[in-house]
Formats: structure tokens, sequence, C-alpha cells
């Protein structure tokens, strides 16, 4: 099973800032990162009047795009997929998958705060809490970094899941 | 397996138009459509400047967003798939599978032309050619059908394909 780590925190808290980073530091050390964005509301992803968005509004359930270098799925369903039947399900070759939202998940999982206080967090009792990204330093049982410094949360992952891979 | 049929032709012979209303057909006739659209070119999917695009710019070698409704996935790729590959890969659920493009598949075609003339039909020779879509008609061994005619070619898709299942 691929490891996977989700970042998790409320609307605004920089989570796609510091996921942003830690995508990136890692892609440079070689790892192969899956990234997957949780979201509850509805979302448009293909362009308007494009082929694919013409087979998707006559009806396909599923449309896909394929190209030499690139592959599209977009796909309608009847109810929220768990991050670990997503990766079952489509997640083939990979070192890590790194989760934005979804804190529902039973994943390891780093809270990113905008908060200096400890009474804002919304997993300081999960088990599965493995860092906190605040740029205040909140002295709690897990690691606590600045949210800018994705180099400092790629280092724990890569000591957490990928080393002897 | 799930049947296959292609819908293949020069650019600009109206493929994406007559697809569209075949999904559409079949949508209505309470089949599950899934398509797969073909090309030799990049694409673009995704949105500048969305959560998914900044995963992928940071170099996530694929990106997911999962909604309770829908699920898209982009993959880098190192080459281009067969639509056997595809199917296998992502199609879970689905009665029909219509593709645009591939003109290369070993799937059953139909070959769509805007042409007048036999001469510029690409598939003529091909065993797995089943109908064309063409205004002319060109007296050939399979059936030929007016480019507008979704509901024709439906109909044969239906009889060939889905009789049955």
């Amino acid at each position: 099973m691929i490891p996977i780590a989700a970042f998790v925190g409320k609307s605004n808290s920089g989570k796609t800032t510091l996921i942003e980073k830690v995508i990136g530091e890692l892609t440079r050390r070689k790892y192969r990162v899956v990234s997957i964005k949780h979201t509850l509301h509805a979302f448009e992803i293909d362009h308007e009047g494009k082929d694919t968005w013409h087979h998707r509004k006559a009806g396909a359930v599923m449309t896909m795009i394929s190209s030499p270098a690139q592959i599209a799925v977009i796909e309608s369903v009847a109810r929220d997929y768990s991050i670990e039947e997503l990766c079952r399900r489509f997640v083939t070759e990979a070192d890590i998958v790194l989760v934005e939202g979804h804190k529902e998940t039973k994943s390891p999982k780093v809270e990113v705060s905008a908060s200096e206080s400890i009474d804002d967090l919304l997993c300081l009792e999960d088990e599965q809490l493995i860092a906190i990204a605040c740029d205040t330093h909140l002295g709690l049982h897990v690691p606590c970094y600045p949210r800018h410094r994705g180099d400092l949360f790629a280092d724990l992952i890569e000591q957490r899941f990928l080393k002897g891979t």
C-alpha cells in the first residue's frame, strides 16, 4: 500500500500553498508524488466547448482524454469516495500520496492552522496527527513548523514514510 | 469486457458532433456510456490557478480531485495507451465505451467523412469498419448514414453491442 499523508485545516489556512511546496520538494528529491484534493463542493475541471466537455454534457458517465503525455478522467459518482478507495482504484505507481482536505480520513495527517491559538485546532485529539503547520510555536506533542517551511514537512514525510523505499 | 466502438475520421469531419448525438441518444435509452477522446496533441484540462493546477505544476505525477458527485484524475504518462488499456485501468461500470479518434484501434469503428468521395475514406479496407457517417450515400458493404443521424448510429450500436445486456 502506498503511504498517504493528509494536509487538513480550516478554509484559508494555507493548505494549498503548503502542499504545493511539499510536492515540489519531494519531486526534487525524485519521489513520485500523487496528490488528491478533496472537496464537498461541485467543481468544474474541463473547459466549456472542448470535445470532452461536449461528451460529458451529452450524458457520458465517464469521459477520458488520452494523449502520449497525459491522461485525464472525469467521472460522475453517486457518493463520496474515501482516500483509500481512490488510491486503490486509480493509483498504480507512486511513492507517496498527499491529500488536501478530508480531515475525517484515518490516514496520518498534518494540520495547517493560520491561528495562533491551540483552541482553533481541529485535530488535536486525533491519533493520526503527526505534525502541525503553524507560524506560532504551540508546544504540543507533535512537531510544529512554520507554514512556509515545505522543506521541513518534506523531511518529516521522507523520514516517516519514504526512507528505505 | 465492455464493448468499444470508435468514431474515426479526418480532422473536421464532424466526429465530435456525431459522437455527442450518439452519447445523448444512448444515455436517453438508459445505457451508461463512457467516452474516450484520443489526441496526439498536448491538452490542458485544468484551470490555471485552481488547487489541482497548483499540485500539477509543483510536480505531482497524478492529481485527483474528488467530491461526492464527481472525480477527476489527471496523470502524466510516458507513452500512448491503447483504448483497451485505458478501459482496463479506469472503467469499472459501463455498458458501452465510445471512442473519438484512435483509428489504429482494433475495435469496431465508424468512419466519419465530410467528403462525397470514397477515395477520401481512411478505413475502407479495415475489417473492423462497421458503418460510415457520410451525407452522400456511397453504396458500400457497410451501412452509410447521414452524419446528423445520431439516432441511426445509436440503433446500430444498440443492436450490435447492447441487446441482451
